[in-house]
């Protein structure tokens, strides 16, 4: 987790059109009712491209159709973005569709195939209505203006709001951008949550390198999410970079790659938050920070059990300081931990030490359960390693939701 | 899953006393405001024994006394079990606390600490307070004639019900009977879900015969269940074989053992179902069979993914046919799998044919969803193994018990 922002700087009205070579725009195509549901980010040249999918053994056709592109030369310049459906569970003709969308989008841009990826979320189980993606990507492409924002609305779906972050930073004393769009909403969880984030910046970067920046920013940020422990059949991170900035190509024997890896970091970590917060129905963003774990994977493996417990969720809807969900969740996740080693803090306040209550002021605990983020800290006494996850509150709106989403 | 009663019987008006040599009762000692929070189950014998614990990490201390006392010879003359207070995460003096529990006991009932198991469930991080347990116990052994409906009661924390089952059936021409009894509702998970459950029994079993039918028979049942994904540090099911029905000691040589060991299935799938339909909020029941897996395992990890997941649970709480949702469950359970081979029936409705929606008729569905037990069945196509899982949907009410359970 990054909070430092003394080398890079957060930019206001941020959108991923903003590194230099990009732009978005997005369109109404008729498979919402009245919202737009296609949306299109264009860069000027092939930029070198990475990304991570869903482990879902059913991969919608979109994430195959992208994987498809990726093999050639891990070069993208275009991505296309539907939401309202899926285009998952489809078979044969919803790997038909989905060639369809990417080749159709390549004619109009006179560009080949392979630099053209495609993303869809939304119902699964329907096909696309090819006639309206058609006549929506003609207008998309050849009489649609720049227009980013446009982007980050045609991509969500039960979200409520868009989500969207950029720093910049100097690489070789150039100003260098780093920018990224998400949606979330539902069937959020870890190993790619239900969810599609797209992130672009002007670096120098090769595809290689780019790829392993992204595993590795994704295990500390994507995969530490979790809305309801559904991994979806849909989910994509992709970035990718123009080399427009014009410093020298970064590798990690560049002098300037850990301040580029950190704020690369934060663009991952911001938009994963915000998709946290805005998980259905969610009211407050709940934050689990381990700390004393004997390995990194056991201090992921905590943090996202409790995280992502229903009744830890519940316990925070209710402002309820019921640490015992928070010490059950750990123990479940990890049977080798030893309850008498273990510390728990709501915010500032311990309310267990060495596995036992400490005599809290409960008025105390509630302040911290009101918060708009609540900060949730344990200490396992058993290592050195940490690790943060990020969820949200179980609530009435998330059944409400989730009981009528189709209908 | 067994639904032939062709040649054992389920008893009406069921009860943990009805085997030979048993009698329970429960009393008002002061832990809950009003209602029955301690009761015993007696053997006038000592009984074989076997128990199954929580994996939970943090196991509580009365898991860990009724281990010393089974350490000793795998027998149990009773089990004193307390509600309200889980007396988890309590330390050295929680520990304490349940062997002065048990020990208490066992000095009224005038027997060796060893042959006395205790158990305990409701928050976790109290201790129990023990002037009232001691006063409870006195009146509980000395004053309180058999009535294993008070027991049945005393174990409840947020059951809307009481939990019972017996059978019979005859073994070497003698009647055996086998009860149980069961406390569930919320932390339901496999791998000892937040439940309490007594089996007894009058056949003539050793404890290692008893022990081994047991953990057969808990991966097939009370591990196939989950309300809310949440494994307590309290679980425990714990069957006691009085020997009164005075047949030849059953081995696994014995004609009648596979009789005996599908009865006792039955006895613990019908606590196991009881538990999954009462679970905190629930209106219905769901039933997952997997079938065409190529494991065992495999069967009972997709089973179990789609009874656990959240999505799937709205969806049939709002009686919605979104079998992608189901689909999506068995796919991030198992990343083997080929979706182009998988059937999705809704009850007697096929909704998924080879990966693909077919075109069922969606009131047809809904009638389904309708039903007090909503059957999901997938045949994965990948092997000829099954498994069942049991759950409940999640609906408004689970959110509001959990968000307000301990104030």
């Amino acid at each position: 987790m990054i909070t430092g922002t003394d080398w890079f700087q957060i930019l206001e009205n941020p959108s991923i059109a903003l590194p230099a070579g990009f732009s978005a725009k997005g369109v109404h195509a008729g498979l919402k009712r009245k919202r737009k549901d296609l949306g299109i980010i264009q860069c000027e040249v092939p930029a070198s491209a990475a990304a991570v999918y869903t482990v879902n053994a059913f991969q919608a056709p979109p994430i195959k159709v992208t994987q498809e592109s990726m093999g050639v030369e891990n070069k993208l310049q275009a991505v296309v973005v539907n939401s309202a459906i899926a285009n998952a569970c489809t078979g044969e003709r919803g790997l038909e569709d989905a060639r369809q969308m990417r080749d159709q989008a390549a004619d109009l841009l006179n560009i080949p195939s392979h630099l053209v990826a495609v993303a869809s979320t939304g119902v699964i189980g329907e096909y696309l209505p090819m006639d309206r993606v058609t006549t929506g990507l003609q207008r998309l492409v050849t009489e649609t203006d720049n227009q980013p924002a446009a982007f980050a609305e045609a991509i969500l779906t039960t979200d409520t709001c868009t989500k969207e972050i950029a720093v910049t930073l100097e690489i070789d004393g150039k100003p260098v951008t780093i920018a990224g769009v998400a949606k979330g909403s539902g069937m959020i969880h870890p190993n790619m949550a239900t969810m599609l984030s797209f992130i672009t910046t002007d670096a120098k970067i090769g595809p290689d390198h780019l790829q392993r920046l992204l595993w590795q920013t994704t295990d500390e940020t994507f995969n530490m999410i979790t809305v309801d422990g559904d991994t979806s059949t849909n989910d994509m991170v992709l970035v990718m970079a123009s080399g427009y900035a014009g410093h020298r190509p970064l590798t990690g024997q560049h002098p300037d790659w850990a301040r580029f890896q950190a704020a690369f970091q934060y663009v991952c970590e911001a938009l994963s938050k915000m998709i946290a917060r805005d998980g259905e129905g969610a009211t407050r963003l709940i934050q689990v920070r381990v700390e004393g774990a004997p390995s990194k994977e056991a201090a992921r493996k905590v943090a996202k059990s409790v995280v992502g417990s229903n009744l830890v969720k519940t316990a925070v809807f209710g402002e309820d300081a019921n640490w015992g969900r928070v010490i059950c969740a750990a123990g479940y996740a990890d049977p080798s931990l030893n309850p008498e080693n273990m510390d728990i803090w709501l915010g500032p306040v311990q309310v267990v030490k060495k596995g036992m209550a400490t005599d809290f002021r409960e008025e105390l605990a509630e302040q911290v359960l009101k918060q708009d983020v609540v900060e949730i800290r344990l200490d396992l006494g058993a290592g050195m390693e940490e690790a943060v996850a990020w969820g949200c509150d179980l609530t009435y709106e998330y059944v409400r939701i989730n009981a009528s989403y189709r209908t």
